[in-house]
C-alpha cells in the first residue's frame, strides 16, 4: 500500500523522492550481500552522506539541511524499508552529532560541517557491559593527568560503528557516583588507547555489528570536553530522546516493508484455488498488521511535531519507540507466517527483517526502560 | 495526564476550552444519574446543541461551525471522557445530518439550520434485524403509491435516538436487489406508520438505548427522497466513513478518562507500604494503556487530516475505528483491574466505562467489518 | 462443543451427570431472574447442598464426598457454565470449611457434617478496605477480655455471602504486626457485634453481591479459635491455594458457556448469504477462543492432580487462576462480539457473562498478585 | 524451574532420566557447533536411535518401546530443550514410520525393526512447492509402467531429512483430482530418479535444513504401495494428527529452555543495584512466560492422553500445535528481551532458539491451517 503522506513542504516531498531514488539505486541492490557477508558498507554511508542525509535535522549554518524531525524521520523510515543498517547508521550518526552541536565549544563546533556532511562518521559510547539500562551507574573513568589532559579507562559495549567510526562521544565518570559525576568527551578514531574490539556475532543487522571499545589510558586534550563537566548524563538523555524517535522511524519503515512484501506474496500465492489474501484468515491478519503500522507511524509523527514545536516530547518519544518497535517485531513475525515455509529461507527478505526487528526492541533503552519512563511520567502527572 | 494537543487554530483552543467547561458544568454532574435511570438526556443534548456542538464540521452558511474534522473529533473525544452517551449523540446526529447536507434538494437543505443548531435531533436508520453487517441486502422497502408518495414497510434495528429523534434518515429498497436498489428518505418523527419500539435492554450507554423502528405503510411525500433514487447505499457508506471517525474519537475519550482515573487511584492507593502505581506490575500496565491511547489518538487525527485535506480516508477511518475501539475495550478492562474490587462497583465510574466500551467495537460496522474494509484495500493495493 | 472428559472413575461420570441434570432442572430456569433482581438464591444453594455438592473434596468421615480435586473442579466448571453465582458459592463455601477441617479442634470439627452437608453456609473474612492484596497487614484486631473471650474489632470487605452466611471465618490480628500476628476465629451469624453492611453495587454476580462486615466489640468464646494462635495467615494461604483452583474452574466453565453460545449463534446467523461461522474472520476467532479454553482447563486439571497427589501445587494454582480468568475475560468479550448488537442486550446471556468474567480476574488474589506468586517461585527456582 | 511431572509409570521416569543424561552427554556439547556449521548430525541421530528413542510409541513386537504418547512426547520435549533439530528428527522419523506401521503389507512391515531401531532414517514427502497448505491438490504423479511398476514424477518441497533419509514416504496422485486420487509409496534412498536438491537456506534449525526432492521417472516396484490405492490422503492426515503433537512437544521443550535460561540470567544480572528478576517489570514477564508454557504442556498432554485412550484427538492435536508453537515464538522473543543486547548475540543460545521457534508455527500445517481444523470442528459441533 502506498502510504499517503501529508508532508509539510514541497521540499520535503522532493527529499523523500530523492531518498526513494537513492534506495532503489544504491541501497536495494547491495543490502542482501553486505548483510550476508557482515561487512560494513562504509561507501554506501558516504554516498548517503553526500546526498545530504546525514545532517538533516541540523541548521544549514552548521552544514545541516534544516529539516523538521517530522520530515527527517520519514526519510529514516524510507531508508529502513530498504536497508535497516543504513537507516540505523543515519540515526546513530545524527545522535552522535548532537553533543557537539548542542553543547560543544566554538572550536569543537568547527567539526560540524564534516560531521553533518557525512565525511566523518560518529559513534555514541554510553552503554557498558555491566550497565545496559542503568546508564547513571557507568564505570568508565576519565581522570586528569598532570598535563591537563583527560585519561580515559574502561570498557564501552554495544557501540554501533564501534569499529568504523571517525569520532566517538564518550560518556565517562569525571566526578562522584551517580548521574552528576558524568561528563562527555569527544575522541577521534585512532587515538592511542581507544581500542575497538572484535565485532559482536549478532543475529541481524550484521553489516553493522556493534563492538566493545576498550579505553586503556586513552588521553584526550582538555578541550575535548563537550559541555561543562558533570552534565554528561543530561546530554546523553537529551540525545536519547531524539534518538528514540529515530529508532521508532526505523521500526515503522521495517514493518511497512514487511507488510508490503507479505501483501504482494499473498496476492500472488494461491491455495485451494484462490489467492491466499482472499481468505479472511490471512486478510484479517494483514489488516491488523497494517493498522498497527499506521498507528505507529501516526504516533511517531505526532511526537516529532511536538519536538519540532519546541514542546516537551520525552514521554511521547518513549511511547513511539515502545509501540513502533513492538509493532515491527509482531509484523515481521506475521509476515514470515504469511509466506509460510518460503518466509523461513533467505530467498525472501522477510527472514532477514524478522531477525533485524528484534534488536529494535532492545536498543536506545529496552522497551522495559521505555515503560519505566512512561509510567514515571504518568505518576508525576506530567 | 494532560494531553498536549497541537491544535491548528486559536479558535480551536477556545472551542476545546468551551467544551471542557460545558463538560464540567452540564455533563459531569448528570451523567451517572441519567445512566442509572436509563433516561435520555434530551435537555442536555439541547444545551450542547445551543453551545454550537451539534453542527461543528458543517459550513457556517448551513448553520455549522466550519470546523475541520481534526478539531471536531477532539471535541467529541472531550465529551466522551465525561459522558459517552452525549458524545455518541453528537456523533450520530452529525452523521444523520450528512445525507441532507451532501445530497439533499434545495428544499430539504432548508432544514439544515435547525438540524445543525440542535433544535432537531437526527437518527440514522440503516441496520436491520437480519442484516447487521450486510447492509447492501437490507429488506425495508419503499414503493410508490398512486399519489406519488413513498410507502415504507420494514423494520430497522439498533437505531440510536430511535425513540427520541426529530428526523430519521431511512435507507430502503426502492429498486432491485443489491446496493444499487437502495435509496435514502427523510422522515419526521410522528409520521404515521413510523413506530419506534421499546428501548433495547442494553448493557451500557443506557441513557441512550437504541430501539427498533417498525415502518408500517409509512407514507412520505415524493420530495422526501434524499439524493437520486438508487444512490442510498453510496450515501450511507460516505456517511459511515466519517461516522467511524466519530466513534473512534468517542473511544479515545473514554479510554483516556479510564486511564486518568486509574492513574489517580494508583497514586493514592497504598499496598505493602507504597503507592500501587510505584510497583512496576501496575506502572507498566498503565504505561501500556497510555501508549495505546496515544497511538489511537494519533491515528485518528491522522485520518482526520486526510479527510480535511480532501484526500481518500476510508481505509484510514476503518483503521482508526478498529484500533481506537479495541484500545478502549482493553484499557477500560485494565482500568477496572487497577482498582481491583473497587473497580467492580458503581461507586467508581470505571465500572460504567467498561460496560460502555464494548458497544464501540460493534457499532458503525463491527471491528470484523473494519478488518474486511482494510484487507480489501490492501489487496487492491490502494 | 461437548468436552471430552477423561474422568478417573465411573462415580465421577455419575457425579457430572447429576450436576448437569441439577443445572438443567434447578439452575438454568432461575439464573437470569435472580441475577436481574440481585437476590441471593439461598434455597437453590440449599438444594445444591442436599445434592451433596457443598462438601465434595472432604472425607466421607466428615460428611464430605471424598472426591479428588480433579473431579470437584469439573463439577464447579459445570455449575459455572449455567450460573456463576452458584459455582462461586460452592467454591467459597468449600474454602470456608477448610480452616475448621484442617485446623479445628475436636469440638469445632463437630460442625463439619452440617457445614459440608450444606445446612450451614460459610463466609471467609480476610480482605479489608485498606488491604486487598496485602493480607499480612490486616488491621482487624482480636483481643482478650477478662473472661477469656476474644473481642473482635475492625472491618472486613468484599465478603461473599457476607449477608447470608451462617458461619464466618475471621482472620484477625491477635499479636504483633506482620503475618505471624494473625489468628483465625470462627463466628456464627447473629453473634452480637458482627454486623453485615449493605450489599455492594456490583457490575455482575449480582445475586451474590459481597458486603462489608463491621466487627464492633464482637465477642467470641475462647474455643472459637481455629488452630493455634498466630497461624492464621498460614491457614489463610493454604485455603487460598485451593480456592484459586476453584475460581479457575469457575472461569473455565463461564468461558466454555460463552463459546458454546457464540458458536451456536454463528452457526445460525447468516450474513452475505452464509452462516457467520463459515467466514474465517469469525471462525478463526472461535478457534482461538476454543484453544484458550482447552489450555485453561488442561492447566487447571494438571494443577488439581498435583494437589490430589499431595505434591506442592501453589505455583500451579496461581498459574491456573491467572490463565483461566484472563481467558474468561477475553472469551466473553469476544463472544459478545460474535453476536454483535445482539450480544450487547440482556436478551442473550453473553452480556451477563461478560460482566461476570471481570470479577474473576480480581477475586482470591488479583491477577497481579498471581504473577507475583509465580515470579517469586521462578526466582527461588522451585 | 524444575518441571514437576506426573508420569504414569516408573519406567517412564527412567526413560526421562535416560533422555536427560543423553542430552547432557551427547547433545548439549554438540548442538551449537552443528547448528553453526549447518551440518546434519547423522551420528547423533544414530546414537539417539540406539538408545531406543526412535520408535518409542510403537509396539515392542515391531521393534518399538510401547510407550504411550503421554510419555513419548515428554521425551521429545526434553530433547527439544537441548537441541531442537534432534527432537524434530525424532518426531519426523516417528511420523515417517507410521504409514508402514499402520497400513503396510506384511512384506513392508518387515522393515519396521530397522526403522524403529534407528538404523534407517525416514522422510515424509507430502508438501509441494505450489501446495503447502492445500495437500489434497498435490501434483506429483505416480503412473504405472508396462512392468507393473510405479513411475513417480514431480517435486516435493520442505522435506526434513530430504538429503539424509534412508527411506521416503511419497504421497502421489495415482488417480483423479482431489483427496481420493492420492496414494502412498515407499522409496529407498538412492532409487534412480529420486533426486534430493540442495539444502534450503533456512533461518534456523540449520543442522537439519529441508530440501526439495525431484522425482524424475523414479520407478518403484508394485509392492512399494503402502495401503490401498487412493487412501494416501487419509494416511497422511492420520499421521499428521500425531505429528502435530510431536511439533507441539518440541515447542514446549524449546520454550521451557528459553524460560529457564532467561530466569537464570535475570537472577544473576544486576541493574540499579538489584537482580533484574526482582523488578516486577521483568518478573511479571517471566511469570507470563511460565504460565503460557505450563498451559501449553498441560494441553499437549491432555491431547496425548486422548490419543492413548483411543479417543478422537484431531481437534485437540490442532489446538496443542497452535497454542504450543505460538507460545514458543512469544516466549523466545521475550527471552531474548530479558537478556537485552546479550540475547541478540550468539554467545547465548536464546538467539538461536528465537530463530528456531519461528519454524514451528509453520510446519505440519501452518497455524492458520490449525485454526481452520479447529473452527470446522466447532461448526460441526463435534
Amino acid at each position: 500500500m502506498t502510504v499517503d503522506r501529508m508532508l509539510p513542504t514541497a521540499e520535503a516531498h522532493d527529499l523523500l523522492d530523492l531518498t526513494r531514488e537513492l534506495c532503489a539505486r544504491e541501497l536495494a541492490p547491495k543490502a542482501a550481500g553486505f548483510e550476508a557477508r557482515g561487512e560494513f558498507p562504509r561507501e554506501v554511508v558516504r554516498t548517503v552522506g553526500r546526498s545530504g542525509l546525514l545532517g538533516l535535522p541540523y541548521p544549514e549554518a552548521d552544514g545541516g539541511a534544516a529539516q523538521p524531525y517530522e520530515v527527517y524521520l520519514q526519510v529514516l523510515e524510507t531508508l529502513a524499508g530498504t536497508w535497516l543498517a543504513i537507516a540505523e547508521a543515519v540515526s546513530v550518526h545524527t545522535l552522535a552529532c548532537y553533543p557537539v552541536f548542542a553543547h560543544g565549544s566554538e572550536k569543537l563546533r568547527k567539526l560540524l560541517p564534516d560531521m553533518l556532511g557525512g565525511e566523518l562518521l560518529g559513534a555514541y559510547c554510553l552503554s557498558e557491559p555491566q550497565g545496559g539500562s542503568d546508564a547513571a551507574s557507568l564505570q568508565t573513568k576519565a581522570g586528569c593527568d598532570g598535563d591537563g589532559r583527560w585519561v580515559v579507562n574502561g570498557t564501552k559495549a554495544w557501540i554501533t560503528h564501534g569499529r568504523d567510526a571517525d569520532f566517538y562521544n564518550i560518556f565517562a565518570r569525571t566526578g562522584g557516583p551517580g548521574a552528576r559525576g558524568i561528563s562527555c568527551l569527544l575522541a577521534d578514531a585512532g587515538t592511542p588507547g581507544l581500542r575497538p574490539q572484535k565485532a559482536e556475532k549478532v543475529m541481524g543487522l550484521r553489516s553493522s555489528a556493534p563492538a566493545q571499545i576498550v579505553f586503556d589510558d586513552c588521553k584526550l586534550d582538555a578541550d575535548r570536553l563537550v559541555g561543562a563537566e558533570g552534565i554528561g548524563f543530561t546530554i546523553a538523555m537529551e540525545a536519547l530522546d531524539a534518538g528514540r524517535l529515530g529508532i521508532a522511524a526505523c521500526a515503522v519503515g521495517l514493518a511497512q516493508a514487511a507488510l508490503d512484501y507479505a501483501v504482494g506474496y499473498a496476492r500472488e500465492r494461491e491455495q485451494f484455488g484462490r489467492a491466499v489474501a482472499d481468505f479472511q484468515g490471512v486478510g484479517f491478519l494483514l489488516a491488523d498488521m497494517a493498522t498497527q503500522i499506521s498507528a505507529a507511524r501516526a504516533l511517531l509523527l505526532s511526537a516529532a511535531r511536538l519536538k519540532d514545536a519546541g514542546r516537551p516530547f520525552s514521554t511521547e518519544a518513549a511511547q513511539a519507540k515502545l509501540f513502533a518497535t513492538d509493532t515491527a517485531m509482531r509484523v515481521t513475525t506475521d509476515a514470515v507466517q504469511v509466506l509460510g515455509g518460503a518466509g523461513y529461507v533467505s530467498d525472501h527478505p522477510v527472514e532477514r527483517w524478522f531477525r533485524e526487528a528484534k534488536v529494535l526492541q532492545i536498543v536506545e533503552g529496552t522497551n522495559q526502560i521505555q515503560r519505566l519512563v512512561i509510567s514515571r511520567s504518568l505518576v508525576r502527572g506530567v
